[in-house]
């Protein structure tokens, strides 16, 4: 009972502090005049005059400003600060409101969160951007203005982490007690520019962190101690047991950022961890003249948050890696655990009381150490602590490429967590005896299904670990959870059974991904609809009522304005960026993602150079009947990938000489939009006529900007793929453009590439032409295109040269649909009005019903 | 005019901007409507139901936590962020006021500031403290168990960085236009502990940025780039302009720390700045996996205000530290240049607008680097730039002691700044000239005059560069201003004539130093003068009134009274540390400061052991007439220093032992308080009976623990040194106790220790058996503390054998005047009386009017 709780351990820290109760089970005021408390304490302000007050005097204070000299940024600052409070007063009482009601509780543990910015989303989800709108209208500065002094919160690479951003969006908005749990790098994603000398990609670093960032809350009060090389001991009792000792011990802090719901007061935590040295500067080393020892500790541990790796479906290998990864989860457990013992429940109870989600293979590190923390901290015997795991954990696969499955050398796990690599053996010897008894004597299938690799070095298999140790798996998209089960762990499915394994496919959050980046359209369909706007955002489905009105001229005609208010928004930032006029009257085609072989931009800009090149061609007459056009690419290579760091450098070049070029420059242009984000996501989605969604068949897991661009009407090009397919059946496959071969036929065009090869200029003479274009340097570059065409020209490991002629007609369905503009529009609005599906609140609603077995919980106005 | 003034360049930093004024010469309002933000903006909070409001939002934003879970360090937190916003709007108030008007400016360059604790002085300077006492209490808090939460800011060794602090206290009192400049370092004076196996001093790191510093303002958009190392190429064209660049360019960053005045709305700034790399993380490298050449640039431009050198008295000599001076001289002079040139006046007005006071010689670079802005960057001829730097500086000497003064070699600062190498060469060629001028043929004099020194390294004397650019230059008391004149720089006195050498006695702030710290006899004195606090605090001459009452029994019982209280206190905080009973009826004997031969600890300490052997020796009747004694030290050593590191080892294990002694426990007790601090001097100064201000005549150049015993009723006992002199001009003789050699005859005594010298055991058998006593190790040690005697026994430079039987008869003075109470008391209420002048008030209108020529002007209300 309440009463028999134990002593507060952590006084100062909110989560998991009750009230007290008295001998009649009521709560005791618990410190000073109750009145005075509840008479000075504030609640959010919704108040236009509240809100203007508040801003002043966080100008006047916080930022020690006055009205002489407070600039767009300052303004910035002081609304965020003043909605940071309202914020934090959510927040304090949704966290008491879970800790008093003690549920089930799901944790998203993600390396990655891609937030953006958040000022916007905090305004709408709290109610009070009309209100701020008109403070900040009064005190002299527009809101448009203001919102755009913000810079992005960019912890990941790209879908992903946005896809972790997004479901923390919808469970706070569908009210579930959701935590995140990431890491505070101190430098996120780099900053992307493209030389002028070459058009080639730099790298900056991104310090984010630079001017204070308002929406995190240091919690200086809640850490832990992370331990890492040293030795491991087994006692040698019979009980699994050992002790960990000596080694490097960092600590962990928390800084946690508000996730407000949007339309209630719902308001989760994500909590990011920053590494700290457990003792700062080394005054011995210091005063002994050695500066250099007398930070390098602190340094040490400092690193481990001080970076994103920049990476996106490749792995690295690194130490530095994979001490994020256990620095992550350790500390992660560790709040858990403390959390959950407050409750004073059995420890055997701890998977009725939390639900952990890896995202992807990047946390599976907190299967082990939720192993050791059972065992040798918690006493609890192997098997039942393997129960207590099996029941927690459930795993997310996120890609079928080879080259993105974590594995770790045994050396280096041996060398960092000493004690994780016996547990992680032992886990193995108990496996291998299982499937020995189902299977026996098929070493084949051992090997296969073995947590190690054998080689030099063996190497740990994360994924197969993430496996055998969660209740559920599920891949992202249908296509994508399919290949799981019958290309990635077929052994596995056989031995668990079909049901351990699963699917949920991705979604985004309408709430950012219309109502905020696209408020045109939001409002056309609340009155369209005629339904409040709060009421279609929390049930997309609801979007199907614009069926009705797909004939309704007045609709279309309203519905091609927004399109083009928008196109002509984009245009403005591209002219503003490149000084060249922008044609709104013209398609505009976009495609916007990493870059990535299997995402073939190359095939996007080959064509490009394709259209061009037939352009350039033609007579000034003939060219007037060609449909006009306008590209946009933007995305960011991993810094170490040097074919797509070429692609886009091509892309750049091939731009400057399009747009140059007064023959055909009205009829297409391009442009390579440079440090892709979600804020210039949110400026071209809404922009798009149509976006290309064109990964070979088979690689690309789900893609969620398919998704935005679908609910902003934007048409979809793309490939047979990940949740391409679903949206197809969604909006029926003649509102789409499909092209190219299907999954089932890669495999085996890949080996004809391999074994039977036929020149490019036999099998597909109009791509050879291009290819020859580009060699022939009229882009420039001397050459230096040639290791990025031969990925085209030898082996094709992405079937460019299967794919191009359909690709070729696709684009040109395109180009004939567009003369159409009335179906087009029609295409558009259907689009639109079906992609209730996809919105992330009916896929955290699976998670929530389907996995983690969470329930809803409103916290009181 | 106004009108004509240039157009904004930091338009988002305050200092320096000015409202827009329209065509009548009216301010304009500038932005946004002018109702919204005045009927907005808010004032101080003086009613108690503000400031509860305020302390409670900030528990609900600011710390994001609940009744609940309000620990009394979050208590503070919440006040002192209440109190902060309080502080800023006054602090604001008080920079547009200035900015305005545009006096001349004063400012104060210090490497320290010892401020102490901030809050409960923002308090009773804002005149809230009753409200917020109030207000916390019916939030269920203890007002002394809130302020001591807070941790010392210590960013100082000692007297130096303290003076200063009082010296910004008094400024803003005395509504003068002075600034601090100083480092913002990330770890201030180290903390001091007490090993438990041998009694030695052990170093820890200070991280007292660890829990955010509610007192500062990050200035981020202030940031200025300091240059190191690189080249320095002369252009040729008779102009003596020369062009610095390459090399290492790291950022300064400015934190404003608010000063609040004592009874005004004035609320200085003291500007700290912290260094940081220009370019953060280097992606390059670590992308191709080298992480630490990636942290590199990073940590080196960190290292800089990474720590303050714990060094009191003596000078390092390392690169790190000449890089802090420059760093920091470099950024204030940059920063003072630009608030400067924003008034629009001639640059030949430079030394009519600012006064810039050097504390000591750490930031003489400050005149090599104005002169190198004239010169270099505003193309002003070099007699005129000299003329300009000559009229700006003025430079306090703190020390006569020769291991003090600084001296860096030319092939480092050729190395570190070979711009400043050449200016520095460049004055050294003119002075030289005109010193033959006066005194042709003399090389001697040249030699000694000369601001380089020769020999291998040539040096630079950085005391003689500070006298010959500097407009005034004087020591800290009477007596040390003589010993400058006479001993340090005869020859600069002759050169220059004497009227350039002047005396500023100290002075102590009497709002920290009484009224906070001692704020029952504060009470007493209101009552007794009836005069309100605010007068008497502000002309602290009015304490003279007291003598008028000094024979009055009522007064005198009072006295003793709080006298007596003061001592409970710090007996229950003594208990309470170290679990000893302490007699509060006993005489308390302080001594508190730095450690070092020359403040002669050692002879207090070993009249500690003389008296205890003393005791040991008496029948229990006779140790019964003794004067009953608790005896106090606490100080810091430098790390590096290793005899007074032996020093405190030594009090420590003698106070175990006598401490223990069952014969003698009740008659003298010995305490050793670790950590010595603002905070601690707090509570022991108001305790003392007596003070021990006992340094080697003409070694203490001031001192000013002497005042602050004296303010609080503590009698002196002293040698004729530094301020002890004038405190007795004012307080009379025969209320204090004097002893041992004068300045005249030091010079004399060490010639014979060295060329005559006589064993201690004949020159002073008494002191020889307390030297024995040590070595038969009585108190421990096994012969560790040789080589501390030996500095008694050999060479005896602090003429201890000389002093010690004069400093044993002060000591029986002393007991015997403690025996008759109500002459005591009434010699502690005489010296109270008689502390006028050492009010910081009364030094900073010295410097305000004798030196640096600026006037008070006051905020309105
Ligand atoms: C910045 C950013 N990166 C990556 C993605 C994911 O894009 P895709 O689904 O095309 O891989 C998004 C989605 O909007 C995004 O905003
Ligand atoms: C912490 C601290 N250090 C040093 C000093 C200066 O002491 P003294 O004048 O005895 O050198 C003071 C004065 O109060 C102090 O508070």
């Amino acid at each position: 009972s309440a009463a028999q709780r134990k002593a507060r351990r952590h006084v100062r820290s909110l989560t998991g502090d009750f009230p007290e109760v008295d001998d009649r089970g009521e709560e005791k005021w618990p410190r000073g005049d109750q009145k005075t408390w509840t008479s000075s304490m504030r609640n959010v302000f919704t108040e236009t005059s509240d809100v203007t007050k508040s801003i002043v005097n966080h100008v006047q204070t916080s930022l020690a400003r006055a009205p002489y000299n407070l600039d767009d940024f300052g303004a910035y600052q002081a609304a965020a600060l003043a909605t940071r409070d309202n914020l934090i007063v959510n927040w304090n009482e949704t966290q008491i409101h879970f800790t008093r009601k003690q549920p089930k509780r799901a944790y998203y543990l993600s390396l990655e969160f891609l937030m953006g910015r958040t000022l916007s989303n905090a305004l709408l989800n709290l109610g009070i951007q009309p209100q701020t709108e008109q403070s900040l209208s009064s005190l002299g500065f527009s809101i448009e203005d203001v919102l755009v002094q913000e810079r992005d919160a960019a912890l990941g690479n790209g879908g992903l982490g946005r896809l972790a951003a997004c479901y923390l969006d919808s469970s706070a908005t569908q009210e579930l007690p959701v935590w995140g749990y990431g890491l505070r790098y101190k430098y996120g994603i780099f900053m992307q520019l493209i030389k002028e000398e070459d058009g080639s990609q730099l790298e900056a670093p991104d310090p984010w962190l630079e001017h204070q960032n308002p929406w995190e809350l240091p919690r200086l009060d809640v850490v832990y101690e992370v331990r890492f090389y040293g030795s491991s001991e087994r006692l040698n009792d019979g009980s699994g047991r050992a002790v960990w000792s000596g080694g490097q011990e960092v600590l962990a802090v928390a800084y946690d950022v508000m996730i407000p719901g949007y339309g209630t007061r719902n308001t989760n935590n994500l909590r990011l961890w920053e590494s700290k040295p457990k003792r700062g500067f080394d005054l011995q080393s210091f005063n002994a003249g050695d500066y250099e020892h007398a930070v390098e500790a602190s340094n040490s541990a400092a690193a481990i948050t001080s970076v994103l790796y920049p990476n996106d479906h490749t792995t690295f290998g690194k130490e530095l890696r994979l001490k994020q990864q256990y620095f992550w989860t350790a500390a992660s457990l560790a709040d858990m655990m403390r959390r959950f013992k407050n409750m004073d429940k059995p420890i055997n109870e701890f998977a009725e009381y939390n639900a952990i989600q890896l995202n992807d293979t990047h946390p599976t590190l907190a299967i082990v150490e939720l192993m050791r923390m059972l065992v040798d901290e918690e006493d609890v015997p192997w098997s039942q602590a393997w129960t207590i795991v099996t029941n927690t954990f459930f795993f997310t696969n996120h890609t079928v490429l080879p080259e993105a499955l974590e594995k770790w050398p045994v050396p280096l796990m041996q060398h960092l967590l000493p004690r994780h690599l016996q547990i992680i053996f032992d886990i193995v010897r108990r496996f291998f005896l299982s499937v020995e008894k189902k299977f026996p004597g098929d070493v084949a299938r051992l090997a296969r299904m073995s947590l190690i690799e054998e080689g030099f070095p063996q190497q740990i298999r994360m994924a197969n670990l993430a496996v055998v140790a969660s209740r559920k798996v599920n891949g992202v998209a249908e296509l994508h959870s399919e290949l799981v089960r019958k290309n990635l762990f077929p052994d596995f499915v056989e031995f668990f059974g079909k049901s351990k394994f699963s699917n949920v496919t991705n979604g985004v959050t309408p709430r950012r991904w219309l109502d905020q980046c696209n408020p045109a359209l939001s409002q056309l369909i609340t009155d369209t609809l005629k339904l409040p706007r709060d009421v279609w955002l929390k049930d997309l489905y609801k979007l199907e009522g614009l069926l009705q009105h797909v004939d309704d001229p007045k609709l279309q005609k309203s519905w091609a304005a927004v399109k083009r208010q928008n196109k002509e928004r984009l245009a403005h930032f591209v002219e503003q960026m490149f000084g060249l006029k922008v044609d709104a009257s013209a398609m505009f085609d976009v495609q916007i993602k990493r870059l990535h072989e299997y995402k073939r931009q190359t095939l996007n800009i080959l064509g490009v150079i394709y259209r061009y090149l037939l352009l350039k061609n033609m007579t000034p007459e003939e060219r007037k009947k060609v449909n006009k056009k306008v590209v946009f690419f933007a995305g960011k290579a991993a810094p170490g990938y040097y074919v797509a760091k070429l692609t886009i450098r091509l892309i750049v070049n091939v731009s400057r000489v399009i747009n140059a070029d007064p023959d055909t420059n009205q009829y297409l242009s391009l442009f390579f939009l440079p440090d892709y984000s979600v804020s210039l996501a949110e400026v071209l989605i809404p922009a798009a006529d149509i976006s290309q969604q064109i990964s070979t068949a088979g690689t690309e897991a789900s893609g969620t900007s398919n998704m935005k661009f679908c609910l902003s009407g934007g048409l979809l090009l793309g490939t047979v793929d990940g949740a391409n397919i679903e949206i197809a059946e969604e909006v029926g496959e003649d509102n789409v453009f499909f092209f190219g071969h299907l999954t089932p036929d890669v495999d085996k065009l890949r080996y004809e590439h391999t074994y039977h090869p036929v020149p490019v200029e036999q099998k597909c003479p109009e791509l050879a032409k291009v290819l020859d274009a580009v060699s022939s340097n009229i882009f420039g570059g001397n050459g230096v295109y040639e290791p990025l065409l031969n990925t085209v020209r030898q082996g094709d490991y992405y079937i460019l040269t299967d794919d191009f002629d359909s690709y070729i007609r696709a684009v040109e369905m395109v180009d004939e649909a567009y003369q159409d503009q009335t179906e087009w529009i029609k295409k558009s609005i259907r689009t639109t009005a079906k992609m209730g599906k996809f919105s992330s609140d009916r896929a955290i609603q699976d998670y929530a019903q389907e996995y983690w077995n969470i329930e809803s919980s409103r916290v009181s106005e």
